[in-house]
C-alpha cells in the first residue's frame, strides 16, 4: 500500500515545522516552494543591511530535510488548487506538474500589501525575500555613493533622506540599522557628504509604534529611536510614490506634504499569498481580512477535513502573522494528520496559540521584551533577543558565521556584508515587480 | 596651490594598489569605479559555488582606503576620456560628471570575450562581478533543483549536464568544484535524482589545460580532474551556444556535434575594458591583441607621461592578466607619479614584472603550483594556495568567516552560502546582457 501522501506548500517557518513534525511518520511528504531555501525572516533586516549573507538566514530546505527519508522538497510556484480531484499544480521555468494529495498543507505565507497601489512597488520595494533584502541593500548603501558624488545640495539631500513607511517591527528595526550605518558604519568613508547627516523617516498611520507591544514599550522604543536618530511621524498616511519623492496626508505639521527622498522602504502591511483566494475560488468561500483564509479551530478548510491553512494564511482567533504562529500551527497540522493516519482518529483537536512573548530589536543593544506581564527593555532585553534568535538559528544553521558578524557589527564599528550588486542597484526597479509569476487571482479587499 | 590630481579609474588590484600606494604623496587621489567594491576575483568562483558569501571577497573600497586621507571614492562608469583636455567623463543612473586630472591611471581591467559572438553570454554567461557569480550560482544550484522535478529523462539530463567552456583557472576551478558539489555537498539532499549521476565537461580549443604551466603540471591537473569526475574535452571549438545546448567542431569524437545542457559557463576568454577603444580612438593608435592598449615601458601612454594604462589592460611585454601584474604595474604607475610630483623627475623608469609564481586549486586538497624552477603538486601545493589567499585577503577584510567556511567546505560536506537569489535563476538571462551600461564603442578586432 502506498503512504498517505501530504503536501506541503511552502518552505518557511509554517511549511518547514510541519515537515519536521512528520519525521518518522507513516506519510510521505512533499515540501513544494518556490524558493529553494527557508528564510529565517525575522533577520532579513539584517541581510538588507550588510550585517549577514544571504547564506546565514536562507539555508536550503532540501539540506535542513536531507536526514528525514519521508521528506522530499521540490522547487515551484504553485499556481492551483483542485480541491475536488485533491491536486496540486506547480511550475518553474518550463516545468509544470500536477501533484496529487491525500493531506495538504497550505503554508505559502504573505507578501507585501501596498493597499490597492501596487505600482508603488518598484520605488519602495518591501522586505519578504533574500531578493528584496539585495534590493534594499543596494539602494540604502548606493544611496549614500550617490550623495558623495552630487553637487547639486537639493539632489544630494534627496539621496540622504530615507522613508520607512510602516512602524511594526520590520519597520522600525530597518530604520533604527539605517541610523546605525549613517552614524557608525559609514564613519570615515566619505569626503564630501558626512554620513551621520542623514535624514531618517518611520511613517506609520497609526498614532504608536510597535502595536503588538504594551503603549509603555512602544513609548519606550519611540524614545530609542528619536535618541539614535530616526524622525517619528505618527498618524500620517501616504498618498503617493514616486521615485523621487513619497506624499502624505495627515495631521503632522512637522512633516509636510511632501518629502523629495531616493529611498523609501515598504513595511506597511501584509497581505496572505494569491493562494488563498484560488482557495476560496475553489472552495466558494469569502476570504477574511488582509486575504486571509477561515479556518475551523484545528485550523483545517471548512468542509475539508484533509486541508490546512496555517500561519500567516490563517485567520483564526486575530492570531498575529508573527514566525511563532506559523510554527506552532504548522506542528498542529502535522499533528493532525499523524492522528487520523495513524490511530484512524477523526475528531480535531483544536489548535492553542502558546505565546512566548514578542522581542523588538531597536538599535545596538537596545531591545524590547514583552513577556506575558513581563516588560524589559534596554541592554537585558537586547541580551535576550541575542540568545533567542542564536538558539533558533542554531536549529538549521551553524552559527559561528552569525556570532562573528554579530560581533563586528554590534561591538566594532564594521559590517561584513555591505557588498552591492549591482545590477539591482542600477536597474532601479524592484525585483518583486520583475520576476514572472503566475497571474493573480482577483481577491478580496482587505 | 591646488595638490596634483591623480584620477584612477578602476578599483580592482590595479586601481586599488596604485591607490594604496599614493597614500602620503603630496597629491589628491579619485579613485572612480563602476561598483563601489574592491573585487577579490581570484576566489569569485567560491562565491559563485556558496563557498563564500560576496562580502567576504567584495569589501567596500571606499571601507578600504577609508584612513587614507587624500582618497576620495567615486561611483561611476566611466564613458569617456579625453586626452587633450585631460578630463574623465563618468555616468551612473542620471548623473554625470567630467573630472579634471593632472595624472590618471587606466585600470578598469577585462571583461568576457565571446570572440564575435556576444549573443551567447545570456545563454553562457561569464565569471567577472559578484552579480556574474550570483547568477551563475543560482543557475548551477537551480539546474539540480530542476533535474529534482523533471520526468523526461532527456530533459533531465539536460540540466544534470554542466559545460565549462576554457580550461584556464577560472575554468578548471569552476568544473573542480561543480564535481565536489555534485560528489560531497549535495549528498542525500535529493531523493529522485543521484546529484553524483551530473556529467561536467570541460572543454577548450588548446591541446591541454592551465596553459601558464608547464606540459607536466597541465598533465598532473587534468589527471586530478578527471580523477574527481570532470570530463576533458581539448582541441574543441565551440561553434554555437543557446539556452538548451552547446555546439562544437573539433577533433574529439567522445563528444560529438552538440551537447543537451542547460547549464554553460563562459571561461574562454577575456578582452580588454571598452575604455581601451575610446583611448585608442582619443590618442589615434591602434589596440593590440585583445583589445588591450600597447604602453611603453612605464605602462605610460605613447606621447601622454601623465596616462598611464596598467593590468589586464596594458599590452607589455606578453605579460599575462593575473592580479599580481595588476597590482605591481598599478604600484608602478604611483611610483612614477610620485617621482614626478615630489622630485620633478621625468625621465621614466621601466617597469619590471617579478613573477611570484602561478598557483590553482584543482579540488579539495589538491592543487598545483609553479614557482620558477619549483614544481609542487597536490596537498603541499594546496595548503600553499590556502596560506597565500588568507594572506593576500587579510590586507582587506577580516579572515575570521573565510577561514570558517573554507573549513565547512574542505573538512566537511556542507557549503555556508547556498543560498540562490530567485531573480537571478528565474529569469534566465545574465545580467551582463541586462544591465544598461555605455554604448560600446567600436573595438580591434582580437
Amino acid at each position: 500500500m502506498n503512504p498517505h501522501r501530504v503536501v506541503i506548500i511552502g518552505s518557511g517557518f509554517g511549511g518547514l515545522f510541519a515537515a519536521r513534525r512528520l519525521k518518522g511518520a507513516p506519510v510521505s511528504v512533499t515540501v513544494i516552494a518556490r524558493t529553494s531555501h527557508h528564510l529565517f525572516q525575522p533577520l532579513l533586516y539584517q541581510v538588507a543591511t550588510g550585517i549577514l549573507s544571504e547564506g546565514e538566514i536562507a539555508p536550503p530546505t532540501r539540506d535542513i530535510l536531507r536526514h528525514q527519508r519521508n521528506a522530499s522538497v521540490l522547487l515551484g510556484e504553485v499556481v492551483d488548487i483542485d480541491l475536488e480531484a485533491r491536486t496540486v499544480t506547480s511550475r518553474v521555468i518550463d516545468h509544470q506538474v500536477v501533484r496529487e494529495y491525500d493531506s495538504l498543507i497550505v503554508a505559502a505565507g504573505a507578501e507585501s500589501s501596498y493597499f490597492g497601489h501596487d505600482e508603488w512597488v518598484s520605488a519602495a520595494p518591501g522586505l519578504k525575500s533574500i531578493d528584496d533584502a539585495l534590493e534594499l541593500r543596494g539602494r540604502i548603501l548606493g544611496a549614500f555613493e550617490m550623495a558623495e558624488i552630487e553637487d547639486d545640495p537639493e539632489a544630494r539631500a534627496a539621496w540622504m533622506t530615507f522613508v520607512v513607511v510602516g512602524a511594526g517591527a520590520t519597520g522600525v528595526e530597518m530604520a533604527g540599522q539605517i541610523a546605525d550605518l549613517s552614524h557608525h558604519t559609514l564613519r570615515s568613508n566619505f569626503r564630501k557628504i558626512d554620513p551621520a547627516d542623514a535624514r531618517i523617516l518611520l511613517v506609520d498611520g497609526l498614532p504608536r509604534i510597535l502595536t503588538q507591544f504594551s503603549p509603555q514599550l512602544s513609548a519606550k522604543a519611540a524614545k530609542r529611536l528619536e535618541e539614535i536618530g530616526v524622525e517619528l511621524h505618527l498618524g500620517v498616511r501616504v498618498t503617493g510614490v514616486d521615485e523621487h519623492w513619497i506624499e502624505f496626508s495627515g495631521e503632522d505639521p512637522t512633516l509636510g506634504h511632501r518629502i523629495e527622498t531616493r529611498t523609501k522602504v515598504w513595511a506597511a502591511g501584509v497581505t496572505a499569498s494569491p493562494l488563498g483566494a484560488i482557495l476560496a475560488q475553489a472552495g466558494g468561500f469569502e476570504l477574511a481580512k488582509g486575504g486571509r483564509v477561515p479556518v475551523t479551530s484545528n485550523c483545517s478548510l471548512p468542509g475539508h477535513p484533509e486541508v490546512f491553512v496555517i500561519g500567516d494564511m490563517m485567520a483564526l482567533d486575530d492570531l498575529p502573522g508573527v514566525a511563532e504562529v506559523a510554527l506552532q500551527s504548522g506542528r498542529h497540522a502535522a499533528v493532525e494528520i499523524t492522528r487520523r493516519v495513524s490511530e484512524g482518529e477523526t475528531a480535531p483537536k483544536p489548535f492553542h496559540y502558546h505565546d512566548l512573548g514578542t522581542l523588538a530589536s531597536i538599535s545596538r543593544s537596545y531591545a524590547v521584551a514583552e513577556l506575558g506581564p513581563i516588560k524589559v527593555t534596554g541592554l537585558l532585553a537586547w541580551v535576550l533577543w541575542l540568545f533567542v534568535h542564536l538558539a533558533f538559528l542554531t536549529g538549521f544553521k551553524n552559527r559561528v558565521t552569525t556570532v562573528f558578524h554579530w560581533a563586528v557589527s554590534f561591538i566594532g564599528r564594521g559590517r561584513a556584508e555591505r557588498t552591492i550588486t549591482m545590477q539591482q542597484f542600477l536597474a532601479r526597479r524592484s525585483l518583486s515587480a520583475r520576476v514572472p509569476g503566475p497571474a493573480r487571482p482577483e481577491q478580496a479587499a482587505d
